[in-house]
């Protein structure tokens, strides 16, 4: 199955249109604070959302919008998550209506997400000038403003897009993520929007999507704060022609499964190399684990080790602290024949065998750890399941971005 | 009941002695690396270890010897976890027979524990000198010198003492401890040693210690990461001349428990404000929850967030970063009563009521938090349980020393 990368974003399948805004949301007027993604056709669509007991009120608006399966469009703000706001509900609620009444459509045809601080009231006043003005926005080509308007603490937007054929039909997939800080994803990233023109049962979207978000989405950890508002959306719009997919065991629920996974793989290294105050972009990949529960527990709990990042900040090959990692993860699985390689594009280095420290030159792994992107590669010699984690390095950066955040 | 400070530490209680000297561990000759502690006459005994797979071998070591509930001696050095070594528990092993050999007791009576870098080869050659010198430099007033010895990256040595009566007879607990890094406990926090003169069973010695360490060194959080090498031991050598403690119900045993909570609360508190780039302690008491488990893993979950973590060092009243961590606690509970105050020797503040921003002013938060102590002050609103939790501020110093850590 090949996937050819494209260009577009969320507008690149067939029939999606997009826009990025300033409405006064954010104070800086350079600042997009508000995108639009919009199907001219009604959209199977389904999602995710943060396993957090605290969630932010555009969660259960969308809960509520997407009982029936099916959406029209996303609103995203960024700068305020509206979350802990009293009339949390009711700010969400009437965006919907604004944004349904620009577009034609029903409220419940939104789909509303918000990200950015938590508790601050949010204001209705830049959303009832903000949303017609994004409606009038939209275009084919909006795809890379809605990628900048969802940023908060992002230094760069994350937008992406790749074809695929199903039964011998052109697909498409567009995908805009947003991260950063706060991220330690449970039932998805902080923010995912997802565009595809392929035919496929809500049913099916639903399954693909929360598959693939376990083993991609919900592997990223940036400092293991799960955020309120995470969510991570797919739209399929069926433009693209091909039969409904409706079958899970057919080769077209496979080929967009995989194609799925590659958008959310990307989605997961781009949200962990641009995690706060990140140099450098950490993937942990893990195999011959008892089970995939443990593969991705394992892998998790590596990437997520504060000294861990901290060394590979310092450049620095402290693999007693992966083992450390290793051991303290939840389950039931033998921590004694661990074999453990540092890679990256300078070469490979193995530094630890049965669990113990494995002859290495501290020179060579050095070098290694310089590149800006490290693989951290384990092998547990207990079973055959594998499976990936996404981080960063922890770095000044990050304490001074989350020491002095509302400056 | 009150607990009155004393000084001497681990020595404070009658019948024990105490060394701390340098033997060549660590290559910095001015820093101690070996401490030993020796109780006149058997006492009875009880530990707790780390929950991390990947166990240091002193701790399999430490295990065995203590099968029968009684020890002589406490052996512990630092600069090496001798932890993922091949030949780890011939050296702990071989570490307690000489220190027998020195003592003239049997090996099983030694407790042997080590801290410091996992998987680097432990020289049995600063032993062979080090015990017998260790030994010669036993001595009533060596508790300062033993407190010095289990260092790492501590900034401070740890060691206190308290008095407390029982049955009208004269008591004393002491104290040492070390953290600093790799701190997120789960059955002991990193090394704890306790003395005291008390007539205890083992059996209860060790109830005591363990329902102890779950309400205080356990609810330590300084980085998210359980070391390999965590114990937490107490050498109880009756030599106080109470009648042994049997029953549960005892005030006797209740009186034992208090003081013993107060000495951990102190180990507590101490390990936190060091912690690794700690410029702040924060203690955290959540009550009305719906259980004490809930209580615990809230207080827990709050000073483990490294997003309120950085917020303390800035100095930032970021209330919804202690709401989101409250949210993202497992275990079943309300979450939308929450209220929040923020208190410190300038005063206090409440930030947050039903779960949703209470008005406070800025000014006045951060002048609170300009404090060097902060205590976080939950209340569920969901039952009546309450629990404690200790931790620290996240710093740029925090980042330089784990990314720089063995030079």
């Amino acid at each position: 199955m090949t996937h050819t990368p494209v260009s577009g974003g969320v507008c690149a399948p067939q029939g999606f249109l997009a826009a990025g805004i300033h409405c006064g949301i954010r104070k800086n007027k350079s600042k997009r604070d508000l995108a639009l993604i919009v199907s001219e056709r009604p959209a199977a669509t389904a999602a995710v959302y943060t396993r957090n007991k605290v969630q932010g009120a555009p969660i259960a608006v969308t809960r509520r919008h997407l009982a029936d399966g099916f959406s029209r469009a996303v609103l995203c703000n960024s700068g305020n998550a509206n979350t802990c706001n009293a009339d949390g509900e009711y700010i969400a609620q009437t965006c919907c209506a604004l944004t349904a009444q620009a577009l034609g459509v029903q409220p419940e045809d939104i789909v509303i997400a918000s990200t950015g601080v938590i508790g601050q009231p949010l204001p209705l006043e830049p959303f009832e000038n903000g949303i017609p003005a994004a409606v009038a926005a939209l275009s084919r080509d909006g795809g890379a403003d809605a990628a900048e308007a969802v940023m908060t603490t992002d230094t760069r937007p994350k937008s992406h897009a790749l074809s695929f054929d199903v039964n011998g039909v052109h697909c498409r997939i567009g995908i805009i993520t947003k991260g950063s800080g706060m991220i330690n994803p449970n039932m998805a990233t902080m923010l995912t929007f997802i565009t595809t023109d392929i035919a496929i049962s809500p049913e099916l979207l639903q399954r693909a999507l929360s598959e693939t978000v376990n083993n991609t989405l919900n592997q990223i950890n940036i400092d293991g704060d799960t955020s309120t508002n995470d969510m991570a959306v797919i739209q399929a719009n069926g433009m693209a022609g091909n039969p409904e997919i409706r079958d899970e065991n057919s080769p077209a629920y496979a080929a967009f499964c995989a194609a799925l996974h590659a958008a959310c793989v990307w989605a997961s290294r781009e949200i962990a190399a641009d995690g706060e105050g990140a140099t450098k972009l950490l993937e942990c990949t893990v195999r011959s684990a008892r089970s995939s529960e443990v593969a991705r527990a394992v892998a998790k709990s590596i990437i997520s080790s504060d000294l861990l990042k901290a060394a590979m900040f310092g450049e620095d090959a402290n693999w007693g602290r992966v083992l450390c990692a290793i051991g303290y993860t939840e389950g039931d699985f033998a921590a004694d024949k661990v074999s453990l390689v540092l890679a990256s594009e300078h070469g490979s280095v193995k530094v630890c065998e049965q669990s113990a420290y494995h002859p290495f030159s501290e020179d060579e792994a050095a070098k290694i750890l310089s590149a800006k992107e490290i693989a951290i590669n384990v092998e547990m010699h207990d079973g055959e399941a594998c499976a990936q984690a996404w981080g960063c390095d922890l770095s000044y950066d990050y304490v001074k971005i989350n020491g002095d955040y509302r400056s």
